[in-house]
Parts: structure tokens; C-alpha cells; sequence
């Protein structure tokens, strides 16, 4: 394995995550247990769905958690923080515990897509990264489940390194893509780091080097028989790209008995351009020859142009896809949700909002999602205390938490907890399953979703209620904090 | 320094860049020196110029360039390599040359930032990672330039590391951030590791955490008497956010003749709570107690502000910024603009397009900037062949390369070239000046623009003119290769 991900990311945190930990040390809150929930508030792009992303690289950023001698030293010369403090922190170490929902699983705005129980300057420490890997990676899958359910079945490859917001953006946007159900990538290291296969074959550059475009073409051919997909539009993509590739697959490629071959687009008008292509390459007998293009494109593009009966097998999907954008940020975030108290007990905490929909979903919670068992599908999730417990042996009568009035009969079905423990007491408890493995769990769990939650605008709102019990203690603590006197 | 910045990153590059210098390597073309130029064709959100960033990272890695066994043992175990250019890349080393403009400087659409002279291969191999990282920091730093003059002086604060896209995201995005004009960040490694202040006081979690927010906001002024500020939106913020922070500051601060202080707005309306909070404040005999804000924050969302009379004294941007959430992509490119014959002689190279705006400007080139000397403000920039000079001291006539008959005289003026050497022959040549520098130089090069230059909408168009030579060159080139038998 590469040194990539072994990288100590202590110090990325928000600077007042510092001087909150030291203000719990001082204050005597150094090791009051408390509960927070990191989840988000409203699906990007209008959608009906966020694809859960980036557990495996919290789990790494867990483990190398240490403050080394020269942040320390930083710390120090700032010129805030006691030297006690200074001495815990050298001497830190994560002991509390995680649950999270596993990587590709399908999540709905408001549920704790992760909980940690920690003491107070632990949990509070490590907010910074973990929302920025869950935003970050869930971002990327999210949009490109879109881009791949917009291709309905063809080859989707994550072509963006270039204009990514940075390495990480390139490398873990990659495996988020994937992830999300890409069939690939065009950066190299995401394959050597994750085993997202990586492919691609020129560059503009390769057919100027040459004299001619043909004898670019046929010296890749030469090099590449097997894998030989020609970029056509530096010159002019039917006068002169689609021709000469035409002519070199007959020269270097027939004799050889290969059929399998491709050109790729990369301007121009591509319902057109792949319609004449497909035309030009089948009378030439190049019937198996894929057409690839690359320019621009998201779902919203590759939509309009399968039903233009665009001819196209594969799409190269660069900075819509690994910038998400359309609308590059997902607002996760970590609120705290309870505390202990000295006795055990757990007392249940909200974070008020002018902003209704800010407000918090309070206490120590269980997920769960309920499946119908005639079809399968999704039905509702619901949230309720950590010490209830769904019986799905029985019908269920669940409510809109906000508008109670609303019910529904859930009948019929299995109740599944999605949160699952990943480190208890500091210590890892959770194997990644493989990200092959991950990217088919997604495609799986989104095919259990119903088509109306699917859709790419104005999708029907899948039910994310809470239990009766949970609900009257958000009520309770609305009423009692809106007082004003907390 | 820390570990961060020496993370060898080579295998970051297209797959196509290996494909293609297999092809140079096996045809013929290793040793081939080639041209490259680093362009963007547009400015991010309508704006008027962009600003170069990421050049620092971009040396590091052409330092650190290089193909472990690791790599060499990825790379076999895809069969499409020959043996004796896997041993070709265990040798790699760039031997190149590298010029660039300096961070910081305000650039233009289709002039090179970065130019690279190297054998097809290196050149070839560098490209993913060049772009990736200009792309990267000049898009925020674009953005944040935008932000920070939309503050008319106020103090900007970058907020956005938890709704970056990857920890490179957060870490460089503070840097960037910190160049377009930012005057500090929240991400405490980028304090560490490039000196971009990093401050910050509470989250709304410290406010929950204690019994009440009167308790909070005491506890936190014990421990911070100098650096006090208080969020005063977790419950309500004129009823007892901003009551609780004054009783707070009589209590704890005024016994200490403190006088300096603050409270941070997080949400609501900021034009009208500012204000009102302001009134409280001042009643209160707070005068000097500053007003930060920070929700959801943009260059259009502060002029706004501003207009309405908000009482504000810093803003912390978050998502918008350090996304660059309303285009957060920077399209730069990297092209092959010549190659030099076995004499030595420089060929010009150049891309067509269907579209105009595509294509490129041929040839090894040196750009100028052209200043007044009587205002000493930016008149133009000047692109011409590498072998020409400009004489600043006769008046010239220059033109605009797409509209040839419009022409425009410059006189008393001094031309300065942009680029400077990075690299000679693959040895750093260049001394990266201090991120404080290139911050001041910044916003010193952007002080020399019309102000027409920097409307943030529709603004004007500086001139960016190519000399008859080069413009004779392009368009032989043109007409050329428009014949299609290239």
C-alpha cells in the first residue's frame, strides 16, 4: 500500500475545536460523555437521495490520531492552551466508540449517517474530518449515482482529475464515483490505491506530435492493438479523425483478426457527430467499434442526448462529476445530540433554529430501514430511542414528525438497523468490505428504492419518521429551550 | 515541516499520459523536446481576471517526481508496457525547463501561466497534477479575491474546511484563500504549515454543553479574557444570545478593563440582527465589541449586506468559498504549442476546434505586461515569439487578435514579462517567496486594474494582444491545417 493513506490529519481541524477541548479540560467537562450525530439536512441537486461515502478513510484518520512534538510546538506558541492541556493532548488517543451506516448505502436528510459516543474533547476534535470526508465523498457518489442512472446501462468513466479541487478531491473522488457505480476512472493512482480500474489511451498532444493524424493513429494501433480507442477531433472529427481511424483499423487492426476497437469524441455536437460516426464506422464493417465521448457532461446532457438516440457506449464524465458541479457542496454536519450524566443516565440535547429545519433530531438514537417483503423495496426509515426496539413481527402505525397528522400502516415488512458499530472503546470492530463489493451494495440498495424517490427533480420524499417516544422528547425540549432562559 | 507537502505524487496523472509516453517512448519521440503551454479560457462567475495560484505545490512535486517499485510493479502488472520503459520510469527524473507567472498575479484568458519545455515524455507525464493544482488554488484564489473586495476592507475569514471537497481541499484552499486576499482561516494545519492565521473561538456544541448558555459564555471568557468571542445564536440571539454576552462581558471582562470583544451571528437574518445587536452592544457601553457572521456568506451576499447598512466587522466564509460553490471549476488547460526539430529550430504547434474559443495560441512565447507609467496601472498584456522583444521605450501599436482592425496605441509605458524561470535543465531555480508576500503582491497587482476590470459582472475586457509575428504564425497554421490532411 502506498504512503497516501497513512497521512496523521490531527491538525486538520477547525482551530476552535482546540480551544473548546481546552476549555472542556479545564472546565472539568474532559471526560463527560457525549453523543453527536453527523448528518445532513437537504439532498443535493434537488434529488431524492445522498449515497452514504468515505467511512473507510474516517477509520484511517481515526487510527492515526496523535499529536506529534511539532504540533505541540505549534500549539504552544500560540500562546492559548495550558501546559497541561499541551501534555493530554501528547498523550491522546480516541477511545470512544462509532457507529456509522456502511459506505454506498443509500441516505435520507436528517438521519445520523454517523454517532459517535466520546468524551467531550474527543468527539468534539475529530468534527472537522469526519464531516469533511462524508461531505466530500458522499457529494461525489451521490452525484455520480445520478450521471450513471442518467446512462441507463452504458459504460461511465470518472474522467476529472484535472479540474479537481485537489489531490484528495482526485484521488477519493475516484473511489467515491466508483463507489457510487462508475464503471472506472482515468486517474492512475485511484487503481493502485483502490483498484478503480483506470483506463484511457490520448491526448490531443499525441496526435500533434506527429506528422499527420493518420500516422498518429496508426502508430497507437501499432502500440495498442487491443486497446485502441482514437480521440478524432483534433483536425475535424468527420473530415478527417473518423476517416484516417477508419482507414488505420483496416491497415493494423483487420489483419490482426480484432474487432474490438473505439474512437472518442471530445467537441462538437455529440447527438450528431456520434450518429455520423456510428454510420461512417458501420458501412466501413467497424460495427463493434465503441464510440466514447467527453465533453461536459453530466446527467442532465447525457439524458437529452439518449433521447436524441445519441450513439454512444461509453461516457467519459470529467469536471461535472468531480466538482459535483451543479452543486458542489453537501452540507453535513455534527451536532451534539446528548450527554451522560455522571449516574449513566443519558440526557437528550437540541440545537434550536429561527430556522425550523435546523432544528436538531436530539438524543442517542437507533436507524432503522424498513423493507416490504412482497416487493423488496424500501418503505420508510425511522429513527426512535437507542433503548426501543422495532418488533416487525407486527404492523406499525408511523407518523410524519412534521405533520403528525399524516400516518401510515407499515405491514409486512423487516425492519434492518443501518447504523453498524465501528470502533467500540477506541478499537476497531468493523472490516471495509472491498470497494467492488461497496459499489455493489449501492447499486443494489438503490434498486430497492422506488422509482419516485429516484427521480432527478422534485422526487416523491421518502419517510423518514420518528418514533413516538422520540418525538415527544424533541417536543419536550422545543417547548422547554424556547423559553429562552437556557 | 510536516510530512504533508512531501508525498510523492506521480502516479496522480491520467492513465493516458503512461499510454501516450510508452507510444513517444517506443516510437521514437522520448527525447523529442516539446512546448507546452498552461491556459485558462475564461474567467470563473463572469469576473474580469483569475488569480495564479498553486505554482509552490507544483514545484514540490516536480521535486519529489519520481516511480517507486511499487509503481513499476502497478504499472507491469497492467501488460501493456514494455519492460524497457518500465525501466525507463524506475530512472525517471524531469530535466526540463519551467517558466511561470508568480503567484498571485492577476492572469488572463489564453495566456500561459506556466510554460514547459521538456522531452515529449516528462512533459507529457507532468500534465494531470499541473493542472490539477492551478486549477485548484487560482479558482479559489479567484474566488476569494472576489469576496475580500466585496468586504471593502473588512476582515475575511476562511471557514470552509468541514464542506471541502478532501483534506487537500481544506488545507490548500486556506493557502489559496489566503492569496485572493483572505486574512485568515479556521484550518489550524494550514497555520502550521504556511502561516495562514488560524483563529476561531465555539461551536454551538460548547454552548450545550453547560448547563446554560450564561454559563457557557462565562466559562469561555474565564478562559479567554483576550480572545472572547461569543456565538449568540444557539437559542435566540436578541433575546439571549447578545443579553447573556454583555452580561457575560460586565462580569468577566470589564473587572479586567478589557475592552475588546465579539459575538459571532450564525444564523437569521444578518442585516437586521447585526444592526439590532450593534444598538444592544453600543447601549451597553461595547463599543469596540466586534460583529462577525458567518452563514452562508458570498462576494454577492456581502455587497448586499453592506448596502443594507449591516453593522459587521469580519466575515467567516465558508461552503461558497472554499468550493467556489457558484462555478467551481477553473478550465485550465495544458496544450502543445510547439515542438523543437532534431537542428533545433522551434516548430509551432496548434489545436483546432469547431469552436473559435478552442483554439490555441501556437509557439514558445513570452507574455508582457504592459503598465502606464503615469497612472501605473495595467493597460494591457502582450504575447509575441520567444525570439522577440519589446522596446518600451518607442510608442507601439498593438491590436486585438480576434478583431484586427481594432488597434490601440501605447505610450509611456514599461513592459514587464510575466513568466520567470522555475526550472533550468530540471534544477529549481526559484525561491518561493513567503505566502505573506504573495498575499501583499497580490493585492498590490490587483490594486493596478481598472476598476472596470473588476466589476464583478459584465466587466471590461482587458487586452490581451498577440504581435503581428505570432499572429501572422497562427494564422498560417490555420489556414494550413483547415485543409484536413493533416
Amino acid at each position: 500500500m502506498k504512503v497516501y493513506d497513512k497521512i496523521n490529519l490531527t491538525m486538520l481541524c477547525d482551530f476552535y475545536e482546540l480551544t473548546m477541548a481546552h476549555g472542556y479540560f479545564e472546565k472539568g467537562y474532559k471526560d463527560r460523555v457525549t453523543y453527536f450525530d453527523l448528518f445532513y439536512r437537504r439532498c443535493p441537486d434537488g434529488g431524492g437521495f445522498a449515497i452514504a461515502a468515505g467511512l473507510e478513510q474516517i477509520i484511517e484518520y481515526i487510527q492515526e490520531l496523535r499529536f506529534e512534538p511539532e504540533d505541540i510546538e505549534y500549539l504552544r506558541g500560540r500562546k492559548l492552551f495550558s501546559e497541561e492541556f499541551l501534555d493530554y493532548l501528547a498523550n491522546f488517543k480516541f477511545t470512544g466508540d462509532i457507529w456509522a451506516v456502511p459506505e454506498g448505502t443509500p441516505v435520507f436528510p436528517k438521519e445520523p449517517i454517523i454517532t459517535v459516543r466520546a468524551p467531550a474533547i474527543q468527539a468534539q476534535l475529530i468534527e472537522t474530518f469526519l464531516l469533511l470526508s462524508v461531505n466530500h465523498q458522499s457529494l461525489i457518489a451521490t452525484k455520480a449515482n445520478r450521471v450513471v442512472r442518467a446512462a441507463e446501462g452504458r459504460t461511465v468513466l470518472e474522467f476529472g482529475s484535472r479540474r479537481a479541487q485537489g489531490a484528495d478531491a482526485a484521488i477519493l473522488g475516484a473511489r467515491a464515483a466508483y463507489i457510487g457505480g462508475c464503471n472506472g476512472t482515468a486517474c492512475t493512482i485511484s487503481d493502485q490505491l483502490f483498484g478503480v480500474y483506470a483506463g484511457g489511451t490520448m491526448a490531443h498532444a499525441w496526435v500533434q506530435m506527429f506528422d499527420s493524424e493518420y500516422e498518429a493513429f496508426k502508430a497507437y494501433c501499432e502500440m495498442y492493438p487491443n486497446n485502441a480507442t482514437l480521440l478524432v477531433d483534433t483536425y475535424n472529427t468527420l473530415k478527417s479523425g473518423v476517416p484516417n481511424a477508419i482507414r488505420v483499423f483496416n491497415e493494423v487492426l483487420k489483419p490482426k483478426g480484432i474487432t474490438k476497437c473505439g474512437i472518442r469524441l471530445d467537441s462538437g455536437d455529440m447527438a450528431y457527430l456520434s450518429q455520423k460516426a456510428r454510420k461512417m464506422l458501420d458501412d466501413a464493417g467497424w460495427t463493434e467499434c465503441q464510440i466514447s465521448v467527453s465533453n461536459s457532461l453530466d446527467e442532465y446532457i447525457i439524458q437529452d442526448l439518449l433521447r436524441q438516440d445519441a450513439k454512444i457506449d461509453m461516457f467519459g464524465v470529467g469536471e461535472r462529476l468531480i466538482t459535483a458541479r451543479s452543486e458542489p457542496v453537501f452540507g453535513g454536519v455534527y451536532k451534539l445530540v446528548a450527554v451522560e450524566r455522571e449516574d449513566g443516565t443519558v440526557e437528550p440535547k437540541i440545537k434550536i433554529s429561527e430556522n425550523v429545519g435546523k432544528i436538531t433530531n436530539p438524543h442517542y438514537k437507533k436507524l432503522y430501514r424498513f423493507y416490504g417483503n412482497d416487493t423488496g423495496k424500501a418503505i420508510a426509515d425511522y429513527m426512535c430511542v437507542y433503548d426501543e426496539t422495532v418488533d416487525d413481527s407486527q404492523d406499525m402505525e408511523i407518523f410524519d414528525p412534521d405533520a403528525t397528522w399524516k400516518t401510515k400502516r407499515v405491514y409486512n415488512f423487516t425492519a434492518k438497523e443501518l447504523q453498524v458499530p465501528i470502533f467500540q472503546n477506541g478499537e476497531l470492530v468493523y472490516e471495509c468490505p472491498r470497494l467492488q463489493d461497496v459499489r455493489a451494495y449501492c447499486l443494489e440498495q438503490v434498486d430497492k428504492l422506488w422509482d419516485e424517490v429516484k427521480r432527478f427533480d422534485n422526487p416523491h420524499t421518502y419517510y423518514v419518521d420518528l418514533s413516538q417516544k422520540l418525538w415527544d422528547i424533541k417536543y419536550g425540549l422545543l417547548k422547554k429551550n424556547s423559553s429562552y432562559e437556557a
